[in-house]
């Protein structure tokens, strides 16, 4: 077996290391931007190059070091019997929940204006907050977002979650489909995203879609930029219909210096880690799966070229 | 019976109407600074003057609207027959928890640094928070922290708690004693303190016991300002053995303006209303412990004034 790692980033060194420990009886390399084909039959990615099929016609199987797998389906050259396979929370649900919370609470408690009132030396005196005022809706029911459905639950937030398909979960009222959208977003005032990013979600976020929420909504984006548009979000910021924004993926990363949400006053950016990888956990996973697929075993995360995700 | 409410603040009509409603059998009148003793038998007090029980010597049951009960006991002409009962959560243990993550998350993540990259339109690189560089510790198991410690263990990171008498709460590694004190502290990076102040917890958090933190160690104080001797935290704090810290109670309240915390670039303040009363929730809470103690039944909150809480 033959590993290629494609993030030839800093961290990189670390997770040869650490791959080759965890799979012995495989070769590992990195990801050369200039060298020959490997002949690998596995990859480990992420932003993976344009290129990453046409140089490796061998490959079989596919593990994006992350959540999100848009960027691998649109990759040319891939034969449809190559398997990708997502990584599975491996410790990212909780950073997902705790980024959310952390977001949730600095809007339904006012810790920006509690932040300017202590610049200014002023003692607020600010009503408290009732949880039935903050009606909190997830978009998206997988493991991710019923992780952060449930720990914005437990903090006694009145909360829904939307899938495209039905699903259950304790204490969440749960809408699906399509017709229930508009449903679940008048119920919703702090709206959540955490879908995966496939043609029938892409830009979700829109004009049509935020302007049905409660008067004074947020908006909560930590699953890809090109599920917002970006204008439509600054024109209902500004008119008032929003009161504000959480940003952590956008269309272009880094996000470009001359972009207008750097700057924006309602807006708060964080550079997409809400949810980061990490590596040891993803490892075993990697590990754990490649020993299941040897068994013939099907495995958890492969994905649905049809659905998308 | 005749119900004295004594805060006589902005929120007061709302509270004598609700108050009225909720026990009608009762007159109910605000307090007034200048007026005459009205025979009140029953009281409700915050931050109480210091003249309620020598103008009211037939008090025989003050509820305090909120979790403290320390300005109560230090008054003047009290029996030591009156009994003293404070609000028991009330929906402020899910208020001070969702602060106490806020707060912690804030630090963890460093959320801080991540607002300063974007007024500069720095995309910034941070690695991956691991759990197990934080473990939290919480002073006091009362019902609010135990809410708060079961919430931040539900969120990953390594939870232990500290009580005067030993306690047991789930996935949380209990200590108890002036003896464990130090053991306690010493495996602990983000100190919360949910205390209840009294004259063996005033000064708690002091040189000796936040120098024995983890380094780059964190204060979160939703208790009471005097658990904290002021200069030994801003010594820590000047000399790099502490990180940083997020206060909501002070030793004045409310703080001075030319305190020296309101501009420290490394704490965070809040005008203590990390957990704030729910009106409703309250007078709830109250009106069930008058019918109660009317049946001759025993009420949760009745402060033991041995104990001092």
């Amino acid at each position: 077996m033959h590993i290629l790692y494609a993030p030839n980033d800093a961290g990189a060194s670390e997770w040869i290391t650490a791959l080759t420990a965890a799979v012995p009886e495989a070769t590992v390399s990195v990801w050369d931007p200039e060298g020959p084909s490997v002949g690998a039959d596995v990859a480990v990615v992420w932003g993976p190059p344009k290129n990453l099929f046409t140089r490796e016609p061998g490959l079989k199987v596919v593990f994006t070091r992350g959540a999100g797998v848009d960027s691998v389906l649109a990759l040319p050259d891939q034969s449809a019997s190559v398997r990708i396979i997502r990584l599975e929370d491996a410790g990212m649900g909780v950073q997902m929940a705790e980024y959310v919370v952390h977001e949730l609470v600095h809007a339904s408690r006012a810790f920006g204006k509690l932040a300017v009132a202590q610049a200014e030396r002023e003692w607020l005196n600010l009503p408290a907050t009732e949880r039935r005022d903050w009606p909190v809706g997830v978009l998206g029911l997988g493991q991710l977002g019923t992780r952060v459905a449930q720990v914005v639950a437990s903090l006694g937030y009145p909360v829904a979650g939307w899938s495209r398909s039905p699903r259950e979960v304790d204490g969440v009222e749960c809408f699906s489909g399509q017709a229930s959208l508009n449903a679940f977003l008048a119920r919703t005032r702090v709206l959540v995203n955490v879908l995966p990013l496939t043609p029938e979600t892409e830009n979700i976020l829109c004009r049509d879609t935020l302007s049905r929420l409660w008067p004074d909504a947020y908006l909560i984006n930590v699953a890809r930029g090109h599920h917002l548009v970006d204008q439509d979000l600054l024109d209902l910021l500004d008119a008032g219909y929003l009161a504000g924004a959480s940003l952590d993926a956008f269309r272009v990363e880094p996000l470009p210096i001359d972009h207008p949400f750097w700057t924006h006053p309602k807006i708060r950016i964080t550079p997409h880690n809400a949810a980061m990888t990490l590596r040891d956990e993803s490892i075993v996973q990697i590990a754990d799966k490649l020993a299941a697929l040897a068994r013939g075993e099907t495995v958890g995360g492969t994905v649905d070229r049809q659905r998308g995700y």
